[in-house]
């Protein structure tokens, strides 16, 4: 902590990113992060590789988030937020990066299995999200936490305690959210966005996908499968696959949960799977096996190969670790 | 406060019930109260008319609640929480008041419309739950928070708040959630307990749904339609309907989800009509209209023909309320 209040002190020039297809942590912490710098005096420039996903327009400047480093100029200081490592920001942000254009680049994360070459890292797997990590930095920098803040803060941790219902929503976890929402952020307006303002797409891909549920190991795995042709029948785009893996996870006695979906390949089919635990299993140790990784309750991966036999690979893992 | 902690000083046999058909609320305020007086040296029996739903046999000493006040005895004291008079909590409980088993009734509640009778009546609109208030008088008279009595409140809140979503949410529901936390409460053991427990073949029901999701107006109307062979395909209950209007509900830019759900009926079909308003309609005054009724943001009605005809006078219905 003490590292990067020096680092920021130092620096003017503030460079803040966060990984590719981002979600409310990631944005949340990338714009609350960079609103408290301002307030600092620092010149802060929001940047994402994937911009900001519809879903996620109601976070406050929002609109300031760049998609592209191009003219960007040099920067003191970088942070890469809710990244496992600078690589999780995108390949025009790690060449820009080598290219010398940024002296010091910090990582702040809650991910469990982080090996980074950033400068500067600033972990703790005990907290929900980046974001609360980001709110003590705020705090402890004494920062004015205002309503742009406070809403940005508030949704990261909404969005990754899946609304206080993670094992990782701790007490500090509530006492941050009763801060926040005295310092402006409204839970019912930040909910209705995250949760009730689906577009129709989604829905319509939700039909093709529910018919994929299937269950093993006596229900206590279940799995969902979103191929090419569903994001195509279906309109949908990639970030409308957020939140599916909750489907399996709804259902009564289910321990693991699985969401494999086909990713943009040229040639041989690449599935992302996403692992969710809701008993005892460390499902970050299957990512693991497969070169990916997360939490004890949830993480995710890469692989290649045709559905059939990932599918296979992964059950095989499941199957040992609940034995 | 002061005349209920008098009152409970004063007393020696204490009766909790709520109203019936219980939910989180009322089952973990009746149960979080009575085991807090407990501690007190108090003798208290635990009575709901309902007795518990299986939904809710997780909440700690449930099996306490007992379903017949037959043969309980006199009490000194009696409360009724989370009910806007004693008539709430059913025929059998205000015979046993008029037949002079009590001598003291008291309400605790967080309604807004509360017009009671009762002795003395604890009541605070601005609390999430009434768990919270019952949690408020526990702190006041020096009750040590035990694990059984964190996990009943906490669920009152989580229940009472959509899982922090309402605008009942508050910094102070917060801060008492934090608390109940500390004191033992598990949050995704109790949100697992209560939302993530579906019964697969619920979500088998929802795979035969949502591909008749249809939306019109322009996005502001979605509606979706479960017929009887879609209950016996998926082997599925009346019960597994329950939240499938938040499906369409949940979708941006609708003012009104709208379910059709075909009921058994001898001959001619007939149709339970919800309706959920996310915006502005009134949509008690649309289910009014076929003699149904409900508030302005959740009601229902039940109308005889045709799912084609039945839709066409609904939408009609629905397009003068939008004009």
């Amino acid at each position: 902590m003490k590292a990067v209040i020096e680092a920021i002190h130092k620096s003017k020039r503030i460079l803040i990113t966060s990984h590719e297809n981002p979600d409310g942590d990631a944005l949340g912490s990338t714009l609350g992060l960079g609103l408290g710098l301002e307030k600092l005096g620092k010149e802060v420039l929001f940047y994402n590789r994937d911009g900001v996903p519809e879903l996620l327009t109601f976070l406050p400047r929002s609109e300031r988030v760049a998609k592209s480093l191009e003219g960007a100029g040099r920067f003191d200081l970088a942070f890469a937020v809710d990244c496992t490592g600078t690589n999780r920001a995108g390949r025009e942000f790690e060449e820009f990066v080598e290219a010398g254009n940024i002296d010091m680049v910090v990582i702040i994360d809650h991910h469990q299995t982080n090996s980074s070459s950033a400068d500067i890292q600033l972990l703790d797997p005990g907290s929900s999200s980046t974001g609360e990590i980001v709110y003590l930095l705020l705090k402890t920098m004494s920062v004015e936490i205002d309503e742009d803040i406070a809403k940005n803060l508030y949704t990261t941790i909404v969005s990754d305690t899946g609304s206080f219902r993670y094992s990782n929503t701790s007490p500090v976890t509530f006492r941050d959210a009763s801060e926040l929402v005295e310092h402006g952020a409204d839970p019912a307006e930040i909910s209705e966005a995250l949760f009730e303002s689906e577009p129709l797409r989604k829905l319509r891909l939700m039909a093709f996908v529910l018919p994929t549920l299937s269950v093993s190991e006596g229900n206590r795995v279940a799995s969902i499968v979103v191929d090419r042709s569903m994001f195509e029948k279906a309109g949908a785009r990639r970030e409308d696959t957020e939140g599916l893996i909750n489907i399996p996870r709804s259902i009564k006695g289910v321990e693991v949960a699985v969401a494999f979906r086909e990713e943009e390949g040229n040639g041989s089919p690449l599935w992302k799977i996403s692992f969710r635990s809701k008993g005892d299993v460390d499902v970050a140790r299957i990512a693991e096996r497969f070169g990916g990784g997360g939490h004890k309750k949830a993480a995710g991966c890469s692989v290649a190969g045709s559905l059939g036999e990932v599918k296979l690979r992964v059950f095989e893992y499941i199957s040992e670790e609940l034995a």
